[in-house]
């Protein structure tokens, strides 16, 4: 992996840990708390027992102090009844703020998203203040898509990968200068290339559990499931687009490390509904198809014509998969029926359906919103995260660019590791940085050119230098 | 990890989203139906209760309405059998189609055990049609060993490993070419020999996961632990043996690669039986002697006598641990007595025993094969596998040698990944892939040598190739 | 990863197996065994039934028969009773054996931080022997910490991190040679650094698992949350220490390798405590700072005046964190009273209270130690586990110097993998060796300044060991 990653990783720990602050509760105990409910259910079993067996006593017998001493107990387990309403909202309450903790690290994923875009065009500091704001602004779109229009998305392809790549490309639309879109220093190696694949199997690996997190019961259990589908469909394409895309019918691993994930990426939103193997199958080959064509195609012409540069092609794993995913969702809410759903459509949809009023003798929720009108929502969710996405990204761009003192990055220092991480060999730093060079951006030909000394000089006068040069 | 690994990986997931396409029902709710079920349960609970108590009115009143209704009662609460029979055969339907998805990723691990045997001397075209033909064989041996030999195999030490690394070998046997015996481009250097450590630790963390993954409760309990054990012991043993082998007594990393995971094979099929620790740990030692001793001697000496190539040394990691492991099943099947397993036994070896008649009062399971018969079965399941395995093999690799147009090595594409991968740098190709040769087959000097310019000029005429060569 | 980590890795597993050879038991059923204790309990409630059945009717009918036959059932069930006792005292020592593969794992965990301070300046038959005392001493260690002075420390900080890092520095002290305090080959490169990133990121992955692996129910749960808060306060801290320690304002790899770890260190005996939130992200605040300071200032001050030298940094990643960790213990124990934890008080610290005496009528069990004993407790305990480690440490170090025909390292011997690994090139041993130097320690330049030989020679003189060398 390249060093960047790990000065992302810092704020990503960053925004869970700002968070945990606020997350006392937690500690507490669920299952304690469970148990005094157990305790208090078992109670009110009794006493009404005791009720029953005394009231029919009472008509036995004729009996009204009976009569009395059973309503005493009747009355008893009504209050109990309070305490346990009481506990089970407590409960609810650790439940929720347990789920607080997983939104961190969503929104942490959103910020990591966005930094793929600008990496290595910006300082520590602008990445910094990027993320202050995007933390703001991507909980903002969440809240409104989440509370007022009640949309689902489990797996955030609108609300992490859509925004997150959105606002990212915004931002470096911005930051992004003439020397950062053709540097000669950016691309990776046969080693750094390794590296970024063992990221691949992490994620691969983890996103089943990624999609799921925020499921209960069956609807984690599906959202394994579908993800688990679209990737391994996703990979397959990938592959195949890959070489069909090359001249030489080559794979290219740019595709393998990136491509092979954008079925994750695409079921999100559906991954918890009812879509069938089948569906969650067609999402993973549209995805790799699109993500692969992407990095082959769309990218450079980005670049070259709008000079929009994305150093890890956020936009073809996280942007279009994303809108893929949001796409996807609607459709799948749009076929949500109670015939394919059954009982658990009202925990599936939970916007769609209300409590019946406590007067009502009616026990199921009540439907206040049919498949299409969720749809509708789901669609209305996608447009404003983009809405919201690009501009407040350009507003964050714009900041970045203006405001003095971020430490911005000068031609000389685009895609170079050397300004911000110390070298590794003790020695003079100028050569170890020359070694840098050399693993992560290109060969020590460039820069002797640069330095401007002939290649034999440098062995004959200088061994040390290309010495390290060759680690 | 080689690229070659992700032409593997992709075939893997390629036949899990083939057979995810034949599993819709699995989106289904497992736990809706259990609820289901346990309302059905309470309901003839109660109408029992109701029947018992009318019968008693009845009879202390004299009272034949009461007798009646009793009766209606019992009645219902019949029907409500039947469906508490579907429910719970519907579960079972649900909870087998995901253990489908796990056989799925079986065969997926016994094409990349083969694909093992004949990685950098085959085309991407020709996995392809090897896999294809070696899902079908391996899945009709597992098919007869599992349905009508009723063998077990929980960690697939024969129907995954055995099978695998025989077929394997034996496409080997007849793809390999003389260049791909003696090419000077095969072998790890310093990173490959890293980069497949990092393989080896996955593959350490999750054995006890793959091999106890189609049990359950305790036998999946028993399967974690037993393959901990004999991976443990396995780890030990292969150390100190790779050090007695050794000249100066050193350790060789493609034993600690390798001959540390044997004793994960070699428990496979025993991990969920009562072998008790010291078994494992005795398989995990035994595999571990096995598997370093076939690196540093067998190996060599099948390649130089038959020309059998084995390019990742399947046959030291999985063909003889995996027939061990069969071994050691026969002996633990042998050994199954009740006194041992207690009431588990039927639960274990499910083929030993067949539901009692349902007019017949016995309750408990009726044995219809001894332990001895078991432990016959699974020594012809084994027999049975490696000639399936052998077999199919040969046939596949003849296809493979013979059929046109699979894009066959010629003997300079051998070992070489220039011709199936894009190259790194987006600079003219020769150079790259001087850098490849580097760092993953051999050393520039040879380069050079093919090349057949002295490298000082290298340098002062060419700096930029030697410069991606160091890469 | 280095090498030398795979020796770590074989004594870990031998311990392992070492003691699971005594772990028979562990393979018997413990749901069976619950299984047959339900039944047990449900004959004994059916009996009390009928017998409380029974002794109505005998007192309606005034029939002594049936009251006999009443008290016949109680007898019954008195004697089921004590099957029940018998049958829940075997499921806890199955349960009990499990604990101890824990421990086993956390033994190792113990020897593993002790190599780090010695790894490159010993043999592998001196760690094998170093391992071989180290887990008798810390057993002892724990053994009178949990069973006599009944302190907590649910994540090893003081049993695992603090003794281990103490006893390794001990050793160490005694058995480094001046040549391994001044070598030349000692610190990584490019690569090593990123391959030990990946370490890293296993280790932050899997250490809430680690902490809370003893723990139960809600105390694993907060277990893991606390490690996690504390692990991600940490990660932010080191980022901002070590750019601050920088004269450039630059990120060290050193620190981010390994102090952002030191927070799953620090918060590991008060990991399952009711610390809040805030209390673990402030150790791990505290933490990430120790660390940080110690690895750019303590560490280079103690090689230099004390000579003692600390390969893997193990004093600022497990020695300091790990008596923070001690301290931050006694505190949270301290604190910890019946209003925090409510009915888990005796769950979370079952060595300050006992169960009432079975003739009292009181159930709840009796407070024998209140917090600020325990508090006491935990300090005696961390005093004691520096002086053990110490001490034995010494006494350790004395015989690996002293016993004869171990092996022991010469000069030219020191932070060199070539005399204990096979060289990856089949090809002639000293240059596929000079070809380690490079990529583990130094540069080639150095190499051949070794060597004697001017670099210009080497290339036109022998083309294939600079080959070799660039790998």
């Amino acid at each position: 992996m390249r060093y960047d990653q790990y000065m992302e990783e810092v704020k990503k720990s960053n925004l869970n840990a700002q968070r945990a602050k606020k997350r006392a509760g937690i500690q507490e105990d669920i299952t304690t708390a469970e148990k005094k409910m157990k305790l208090v259910d078992d109670t009110i079993q009794t006493l009404r027992k005791e009720a029953d067996q005394l009231a029919k006593d009472a008509e036995k017998k004729q009996d009204f102090t009976l009569l009395s001493k059973s309503n005493a107990f009747r009355k008893k387990a009504t209050e109990k009844q309070e305490e346990h309403k009481s506990l089970k909202k407590k409960i609810q309450q650790l439940r929720d703020k347990l789920k607080e903790m997983l939104l961190a690290d969503f929104t942490s994923a959103t910020i990591l998203i966005s930094f793929g875009a600008v990496l290595g065009k910006t300082s520590p500091l602008q990445l910094i203040l990027m993320a202050f704001f995007e933390v703001i602004f991507s909980l903002v779109n969440e809240f409104i898509a989440v509370e007022y229009l009640g949309t689902t998305d489990i797996g955030g392809s609108m609300y992490v990968h859509t925004f997150g790549a959105y606002f990212g490309l915004s931002v470096s639309l911005l930051v992004t200068r003439q020397a950062g879109r053709e540097s000669p220093k950016e691309g990776a190696v046969y080693h750094s290339d390794l590296f970024a694949m063992i990221g691949t199997l992490f994620l691969w690996i983890f996103w089943p559990s990624f999609n799921s997190a925020l499921g209960d019961d069956d609807q984690r259990h599906r959202a394994v499931l579908n993800t688990y589908f679209s990737l391994a469909a996703c990979c397959v394409t990938t592959f195949a687009i890959s070489s069909l895309l090359s001249k030489k019918g080559k794979f290219d691993m740019v595709h393998v490390q990136n491509a092979t994930l954008a079925g994750g990426v695409a079921v999100g939103t559906a991954a918890n509904l009812m879509i069938q193997p089948w569906g969650a199958i067609l999402i993973g080959v549209v995805a790799g198809v699109l993500s692969t064509f992407g990095y082959k195609v769309i990218q450079p012409f980005l670049c070259e014509k709008f000079g929009l540069h994305d150093t890890c092609g956020v936009h073809n794993l996280h942007g279009m998969p994303g809108i893929l995913g949001g796409l996807g969702g609607i459709v799948a809410c749009a076929l949500a029926s109670e015939a394919v759903y059954g009982d658990s459509l009202p925990d599936v949809f939970g916007d769609r359906f209300e409590d019946p009023p406590a007067d009502s003798t009616a026990k199921a929720p009540i439907e206040v919103r049919d498949a299409g009108q969720q749809a509708l929502m789901q669609l209305a969710a996608l447009v404003m995260t983009l809405a919201i996405a690009i501009v407040s990204g350009l507003f964050t761009g714009l900041i970045l660019r203006c405001v003095p003192g971020l430490d911005a990055l000068s031609d000389e220092k685009v895609f170079e590791d050397e300004y911000f991480w110390e070298e590794v060999e003790a020695a003079d730093s100028s050569h170890a940085t020359t070694g840098y060079h050399m693993v992560q951006q290109r060969a020590p030909a460039e820069v002797e050119a640069e330095e401007g000394t002939p290649h034999t000089e440098t062995y004959t006068k200088n061994g040390k230098q290309e010495g390290e040069a060759q680690v």
